[in-house]
């Protein structure tokens, strides 16, 4: 018989599509972890909690604090976070309390970032920027933070200054799956030139983005290019315009790039490119490290 | 009890969405017409002349023909149609013929027109550039046909000279339906000044694009903007992007719109705004225009 797993305290990843929990020691050293589907996109508010329960409930045994990043922190989430406004810590102490039926369930949920002109919003990323900043302290720099809403943020003297949303991971997937273009990208395979040639077209060029695209139906018509080229031309295309976008965020900056995943590694070469040299950073780990950094505040 | 209707010849407009057919009386004039969702995108090759006698059958009577235009004549299509290759006619004499079973049908389909590089293709615009060139002898200029992949077709000496093909309309459909757009972006209404505003910002700066489309959600979050006005927006970021990649096309021009939708007047509003004048022509009628002469070719 093996005996229970009992968590100290519990850390949350709780984004849009998925639920990420980690059984935690006073320590700080993760004593189990899991994951469901759960996320914050397929709950209303009362369903927050079983999802919960679910994953971590077989945990608890006494008094148990919890502490969640992300979504769930949103206006439809378990509890609304409100917004720090830049420039501001990463790490902020006006957690938002969530109501659980549990007796022995007290939820704490990290508030995301705002940034008024340009608008815009994160929420989980500012908890990974406090993590990486509790590893380098008085690190400044950009972190790049690759993924479906890809951010580029200002780190200064241990605070958010500014940050940029591109949507290119999401405008990625609809182009590919969405459009003509699903005839004509492949759904995995790559080619390092294709991607390497369409970056630099939509750097230098950004506003022929759309023509590129539908030159990726032509070609496949007319000149039998691959899906396999297709996909890595589209990808080299989207991040093309987002660097040339993002440009005041990465030149002549000290760069992380926080996430494990390939696309990760693309956004690094393609800075590599540019001859920006780029960190990459494991992202699960510096959510974990911010977390933590949260709950050791939280309890004084 | 009516006499039934009888066509001297049939014209067909069959694109990847929609069939639309006319039956014609020798001297050009429209006796009936009639349409269907029976795109070539859902039939199959057998699927063709049934789709096509549903609609026009009971206009047969003795030996008749169809001319017939768009992606009917694409690989997958009734008949492949292949394409010319530009410089060339709008109006090729290298027409497809279809197979039917039906005793009296002889099915011709007109071919696209294809440019190697940039790698680009069209099917079905080519029969309304030949219908606006046989009303409009001898007219050079540029001509937009706005629509799910918006067509600039430069024309001179009654050739295609080239042509760009933007993926906007398609686009604009992807992200405001499969992205978190769709929370943010209403399915009608409009905002003018948000429209202009937004084409402004994206031909300056459209390196910008996949950023300012995250401001869409940011700003509905932080500053209440309306679902009517990010639906404008986005239409004025994703038209003022590609009039930036467009700009050798319309600048110094004369341009004529093909097309009556809504889309074709934001074309014009926004040519206008720059100080383009654009001329608008109506859509089906040069599509009918294109495709007598065409008849009248074959009948010699």
């Amino acid at each position: 018989m093996t005996a229970a797993i009992k968590a100290d305290w519990i850390a949350a990843d709780w984004g849009t599509s998925n639920l990420r929990v980690w059984a935690m020691a006073h320590d700080g050293s993760v004593v189990a972890e899991a994951c469901s589907d759960q996320g914050m996109g397929k709950l209303d508010r009362d369903g927050f909690e079983p999802a919960f329960l679910d994953l971590a409930g077989a945990w608890i045994d006494g008094p148990t604090t919890v502490i969640a990043c992300g979504m769930v922190g949103a206006r439809q989430g378990w509890a609304e976070a409100k917004y720090a406004r830049v420039p501001c810590p990463a790490t902020s102490d006006a957690l938002s309390q969530a109501t659980t039926k549990h007796p022995d369930l007290s939820v704490h949920i990290i508030p995301g970032v705002c940034q008024d002109s340009p608008a815009d919003v994160m929420r989980g990323e500012e908890t990974q920027i406090a993590g990486f900043l509790a590893r380098n302290l008085n690190w400044d720099g950009v972190i790049c933070l690759p993924g479906t809403h890809t951010k580029w943020v200002h780190v200064s003297a241990n605070e958010i200054v500014s940050f940029q949303t591109f949507m290119t991971g999401e405008m990625f997937a609809a182009i590919s799956q969405s459009t003509v273009l699903r005839h004509s990208v492949a759904s995995e395979g790559w080619d390092d030139t294709a991607f390497e040639t369409a970056l630099s077209d939509t750097m230098s060029r950004p506003e022929r983005l759309a023509t590129n695209l539908f030159s990726l139906r032509a070609e496949g018509l007319l000149h039998d290019m691959s899906a396999t080229t297709a996909r890595a031309r589209l990808s080299g295309l989207l991040i093309g315009a987002e660097l040339a976008g993002a440009r005041p965020y990465w030149l002549g900056q000290q760069i992380a790039v926080i996430g494990a995943g390939k696309i990760s590694a693309l956004y690094i070469k393609a800075l590599g490119l540019q001859g920006v040299p780029a960190t990459q950073v494991q992202g699960d780990s510096v959510t974990l490290a911010g977390l933590t950094a949260a709950y050791r505040r939280l309890k004084g």
